[in-house]
């Protein structure tokens, strides 16, 4: 296929950006770092939404909506938090343009407010303020609040979906009695995100925690997703935080428990972004354009009539109808292309392109003979197909395709994921065959630093229920108790 | 009722206010202008949000998301538009803050950017600016985009959900081949406000045409949706623009028509926001509270148990939850409030505060006739009704309950709808019953501006297939040919 996409061999950097500019996902803003995701793009995201919103109301969450700006003194209570934004904060200084009187619109200098607003890297300064007013007894809690919103990060390095200025994302932000509670509320939302990645994204992830060193700024522990992308390089899907007391103490929440006794609150944070849509780009395309699963695929099939006469159409349309029934009776969401300004060679290029599962085909002789031409876009194979039972057929494909993109991505993540025990495989294994590493540690910050500096590589996390086993870090050699997973990454 | 919501009738302002507060919908934040949609309030919203995205796409609209901030220069490219924008603008000019050395964060203004960016209050410029790359022939038109979105207009008075800083709405923005295309998506999307105000917000509206006076910054015909809240005041729910070629020509968008010849791109936009609710309490409520219409409340029927013993409870327990799966299974929600922290009454008081349509009370005597007591919000009656048919009879009253809502905000608009000839009674019955005021008008500009300068009212609407008939201005006494709608408004 080439549309002109570069090929992941070649150039697997160039191959993404193709990928989501040709297939219609996304393209640059005029504003640096910033994306507009055109209509195929979002419609993905709303099928991402939906589903995780639905898993956040099942698991006793609600949403609400908290401010956009942040003023700048707020930002600053909770010290290593703003260490942690503090570079790539956007910020309001004035509310209002005027006329120079020379035809030119400048920025109003009477307007200049008295404190600068930040425009929200992440909110938990606002909602923890907020909730200061919500919160006086052990009767108020748990708050197990989400916000669906834009976040903007001042990136000098941006890619689309995986690093943008502005992005889209959730913020779920709880507050609880007892630091057991809190901890069970962040591993409850990492097996949620764990879940939604494996089972709907088909995305195979690891389970872990971070290093203190790649801790969310503000957060006594960083529970994460992490999962390999066709280049070798990790990515880092969604995170999910337990904030001990520190945004309380930032704010002054406190509580007064069952015993009549203050204390402050303890929080947890939890998010994912529309650097998913990265991901499931990455983790399954091919040279011919995207793979998606069927579970998030805006479309799940495709109908293209082939056809010279106008009855010859209106036959295979009439056939089309009562399939298009059957299926989305069966909830699949099925699109009937019969435009005649293109030819069908160039709307199977196009689907195929945009990942749409499976794509059937039909013309005059399928008619008589009772058949259509079914073909994957997983496994690019075609077979012909009886019309009885079609829309049976179509909906075991569709699941088949959904188990087989998730183990394709599954067999390539153990293939590349390799134990080293030394520093100089290590590297090796780093250029020859990048995937995850998993290697013992010393367990120092310093240690996971040089690493870093020397190989590009960082520590992805500690899977949970890791193997405790002995071992002897591989850079210095010291004692280690268990393996941790490094790969160089998103 | 008390709960220390002041009366309408002594302070309509500070009872707005009252329940917006108690009711648990909103709170102001610390930024000025700003608010706080708590989750009661933003359950709302997801349920409008809902309804009106499904009815977007009925009529072949499709999201997609465009960014926050829009370069200055780009603003300034329409004169009308920045000339209505300019004064209300966040503006963004650096990107980083630092410590200042003495502990202080402070801005950073080695990180200036070299042109300021505008939180977006429409965005009107930075999607004609795209559409330029999207639209080449005929073949591309129309694009029926929408965006669910935040905007910021930096408001001098606020009112929370009526007018704030930041707000949430959605903004389709559309583009067409032929001025007749773009002039019917304007009035077709009018219909679709029109008809989500009356069937779902139990809300009636005069649909109007904006005096030039009162147009969108840009637009060259401004359709509008009016609606009277029970002060007597109008406010305008949801607008939709034709704005022919103004931002085609600004933003030099041109296409290929059929007959090969080159054009501008005609264009439409239309919105509505977090102001619906602001709607929807003014319109509906009463003293005690919310009065939500059953089609949007978050809790469609709450049930309160009524008893001393354990047993007592578990046998009432048994009964609801058979009732709410039959309920569920209507697609009705309803909660079961056995809270053992709260007394019935404390939970009646509570419900209705919130507008919660219908309450379901049971004791323990309920329980051996075979009945329950009914409540309904909207009308403050109660009957003892049979747990036989209870489902049955629930919907059938959510029903009714909606139409009553309906029927009576619509007796109080034509009450409240007077015909005038004069300007002395214009402003007699502005003063001692106010609404809205049908008039003739000379159609000047000047004449509508000093109608406003000295009675606050201002024109709402020329009302859509508006009756043609001879008549003199009220304020210059010229000839005119129709009734125009004045009103104070918010």
């Amino acid at each position: 296929m080439s549309k002109g996409i570069v090929s992941k061999e070649e150039d697997y950097s160039a191959w993404y950006n193709d990928l989501v500019i040709k297939a219609d996902l996304a393209e640059y803003a005029p504003v640096k770092g910033c994306m507009i995701i055109k209509p195929y793009g979002y419609s993905i995201w709303e099928k991402m939404q939906a589903v995780l919103d639905g898993m956040f109301k099942e698991t006793g969450h609600v949403n609400a909506y908290f401010p956009l700006f942040i003023p700048k003194s707020f930002f600053s209570k909770e010290a290593s938090h703003v260490d942690g934004f503090a570079k790539e904060c956007a910020v309001v200084t004035h509310y209002r343009l005027k006329n120079d009187g020379n035809g030119n619109i400048i920025v109003d200098e009477e307007a200049k407010l008295e404190e600068e607003l930040i425009v929200r890297p992440t909110s938990e300064t606002i909602i923890w303020n907020t909730y200061k007013g919500w919160i006086q007894s052990y009767r108020d809690l748990p708050i197990l609040c989400n916000q669906w919103a834009n976040v903007v990060r001042w990136e000098m390095r941006t890619r689309m979906f995986l690093r943008t200025t502005e992005f889209l994302w959730q913020e779920g932000h709880t507050a609880h009695a007892t630091a057991e509670e809190a901890i069970a509320e962040t591993e409850q939302m990492l097996e949620v995100y764990a879940d939604f990645a494996e089972n709907w994204l088909a995305l195979p992830v690891v389970k872990g925690r971070k290093t203190p060193n790649e801790r969310f700024a503000g957060a006594l522990d960083t529970y994460c997703i992490e999962a390999l992308m066709q280049d070798g390089k990790a990515l880092q899907a969604g995170t999910s935080h337990f904030l001990g007391q520190n945004f309380a103490k930032a704010f002054d929440v406190k509580f007064t428990n069952k015993e009549n006794v203050q204390d402050f609150v303890w929080a947890t944070s939890w998010g994912v972004s529309t650097r998913m849509i990265g991901a499931l780009i990455m983790a399954h395309s091919d040279d011919a354009g995207l793979v998606l699963p069927p579970k998030l695929a805006p479309i799940q099939v495709v109908v293209v009539p082939i056809y010279k006469h106008q009855e010859e159409l209106d036959n295979i349309s009439e056939y089309v109808k009562s399939l298009s029934k059957e299926l989305k009776a069966k909830g699949i969401s099925v699109k009937f292309d019969n435009r005649d300004t293109h030819r069908p060679g160039a709307k199977f290029a196009e689907y195929e392109l945009k990942g749409v599962p499976l794509r059937v085909a039909i013309g005059s002789r399928d008619m008589q003979n009772g058949t259509v031409e079914l073909a994957r876009r997983d496994t690019k194979t075609k077979e012909t197909t009886a019309q009885e039972g079609l829309a049976d057929t179509i909906e075991r494909l569709l699941e088949e395709i959904q188990q087989n993109i998730y183990q394709k991505a599954l067999n390539f993540r153990v293939e590349n994921t390799t134990e080293v025990d030394t520093y100089d495989d290590f590297k090796r294994i780093l250029d020859e065959k990048p995937g995850f590493v998993s290697a013992h540690w010393d367990g120092t910050p310093e240690t996971e630093q040089k690493i870093k500096d020397e190989t590009k590589a960082t520590i992805r996390c500690i899977p949970l229920n890791n193997k405790q086993e002995e071992g002897k870090c591989i850079l210095t050699g010291k004692p280690s108790t268990q393996r941790v997973l490094f790969a160089r990454a998103y």
